[in-house]
């Protein structure tokens, strides 16, 4: 058996749950789990629908994007995942989806604007759009600088990959990520729930205001904070 | 077995209701169920996701909020639900979930105009949005305040909590009760379902009118008044 | 056995198709199926959970609205039912949800204009939304007054029950009707679908104008006219 | 067994796809699937509902239209599929939808603009919408002279039916096409896709912008140009 079985499966069962999860059709979404110890992670194979996919059809991928195991060719979205572990120390897990709302809004080119505490329970800030790439980018290793593109959004607004795990790429769709696999797709889906929401909400009121300071405090330190008390 | 296994059961049951309706993703929502001759409702237990859930994970807890059997932590709304229970003496169970459309009216500070006859089959009034708390308040204890800011809003519009068994938090989401669980879990799906029509209706046509008053009588009377014929 | 039975099983299982084809929940919704030589129809008893329904606990009714067997009590809009059998003689089965965009559109005052050939294959001209019934006609017997303000409503625009199978009830939500059960639950799953067609169609382009009359009538009569070449 | 039962098989598994995908209700849609040696195509039976069909309920029709195996009628967009055979050599399989947001974009009469790389993954332009037909093509030979105005609509803005492979008929609905049935469907769920992403993305932005150039080349090439590195 593979010393790396046990994120193939990881990275498996992650990949899974997105169409359970209505958050792809097809092929368009990846999952990977990172393995920190020994430097690498799984990520689904290129174009393989997912009725089709196994642990054993996950690819072994380094932090460079050079793939270490694995007969398939992995996400075409690799480096963009490389890159987020190689910067990102803390980061287990990383998903790419195109779901619906949240890719409207990164079409739309706006930050999602933290409308309530179902945001707050998650987020402390609007969830970035991160600008198109220059042209110069985009011709260049283009998904090795979706990467950075990412993180210079985070850079540019003070924030760190710890502070928000979800962000929009603009006219792309959203990239998430987490300690682990399954937490990034959890980050996923409330991404698409929150894009969903923030929009009915501009629809039933153009004037709406964002979220005060005190509730968001409030909401995200129940959760998150040093006393929180949100689960088990 | 224990003594709370009917009510467990009851909110074991209730709370399943929640994703079977798509009412909640992953582990946003709760619903309790109380049993008023014991002085105790049984409540989901914090973060738990529903697939894991069974009757003995829920939580007792006593209507000034304390745990009186369970291992769990419960419900991080816990306190909300304590305070209903408490100054509410015929409600038998509540439910709250974070469903989009509710959610967004939640979220737009508006109430949700009584626009036709599913509406006026449960209530005769707008569903009141109340306002968010002040910073005071989300300061102190949060979710125990939260129960006081339902409470305020009824008392504010002279409803009382037998009047309508649903209500929005401004920037939060809702809340509803009735004489069981079940039945406060039915109240949130009718309140999603008349939270989506609403919004789609002032999208056909911005200049809408409310329902005149005579259908709104008629409707809740057919299916509530002292001569009601709706149903067994 | 009942002399009855046939239609108990053809209204069971036409109620049965409205949770699944996504048109009502709880029970928000009614079909019936007449027999017109024994001047009955069957329709489902009030209130009772699609779940726990079954052809027996149908309630045979005569087309003046009274009960001829069944222990339970019919729907609370059998009347309505009833006018229209009377009324329209080539009527087998009606069927009456409060499904959401159709419901919309009733809650708005609006006919749904004639946009596309979904709508032609099934009507040549506009959904009439009736007007809701004046403070007499609701305070006086509601449901029979319904269904008079149905053909009201088609009278007015020299419309026949033949020409269109399909209304919204101003406030309220969508009759429609059909040669048997079936066709009217039929009936109302396009109603819905071309609902939910419109309002987006209005929101890409609010100029848009109605489809021509060449359209109109070219794709009523290929699946309705004398020369019909769809279907088997 | 019949020299077309490979086809027919193809066809069959295809259009049971559609209403897994949500692109279909009822009867309203139909694939066929070509074999270009045999210089025929299988196609859905007309009005027949997708769970009655078959493999041997197929019909199998020549690429002038006429009916050369099979009992049943065949769809009654028929002479559309076959010009599309006929005049471009390299389909396999077309697919007719009413699918939702596609008809309602076809409905509004305009192209879907290309606003992000969902879109871009697929095409390089605007999906276009052809006018609706002309009051004589519409009395004339409707089905066939349907396939024409796909075609000159292609023509019109100097795209091949390889440049892109699916178009919105004004008022009326999309059309796809691809190597095979398979492809042709799959291509109608993407369409529906993008269709729905690209008016939410107009209602988040009203003065959104197409997507520029280079992620348009960027995406497509990735995909589908001399150096694609997407799939295996």
């Amino acid at each position: 058996m593979s010393k790396y079985q046990h994120i193939k499966e990881e990275a498996y069962a992650a990949n899974m749950q997105l169409p359970k999860l209505n958050l792809v059709v097809f092929t368009f979404g990846n999952v990977s789990a990172a393995d920190r110890d020994l430097g690498v992670f799984a990520i689904k194979p290129s174009g393989v629908p997912y009725e089709d996919l196994s642990p054993e059809k996950m690819v072994i991928v380094d932090f460079d994007g050079n793939i270490v195991e694995g007969t398939l060719r992995p996400s075409s979205d690799t480096k963009t995942h490389a890159v987020l572990y190689k910067q990102c120390p803390e980061i287990g897990g990383v998903c790419h989806t195109h779901s619906t709302y949240a890719t409207a809004w990164a079409q739309s080119h706006r930050d999602i604007p933290i409308y309530g505490t179902t945001h707050a329970d998650h987020n402390t800030v609007d969830i970035p759009c991160a600008p198109p790439m220059s042209d110069e980018m985009i011709k260049g290793d283009y998904e090795y600088q979706t990467g950075y593109q990412i993180l210079n959004c985070l850079s540019e607004r003070n924030l760190s990959y710890k502070d928000i795990e979800m962000i929009l790429i603009g006219n792309h769709a959203p990239f998430t990520w987490g300690k682990n696999a399954d937490k990034a797709v959890y980050n996923s889906a409330v991404l698409e729930a929150i894009a969903q929401m923030a929009i009915i909400t501009e629809q039933i009121n153009p004037q709406v205001a964002r979220l005060k300071d005190s509730l968001i405090q409030k909401h995200f330190e129940r959760k998150h904070g040093p006393n929180s008390y949100y689960g088990q």
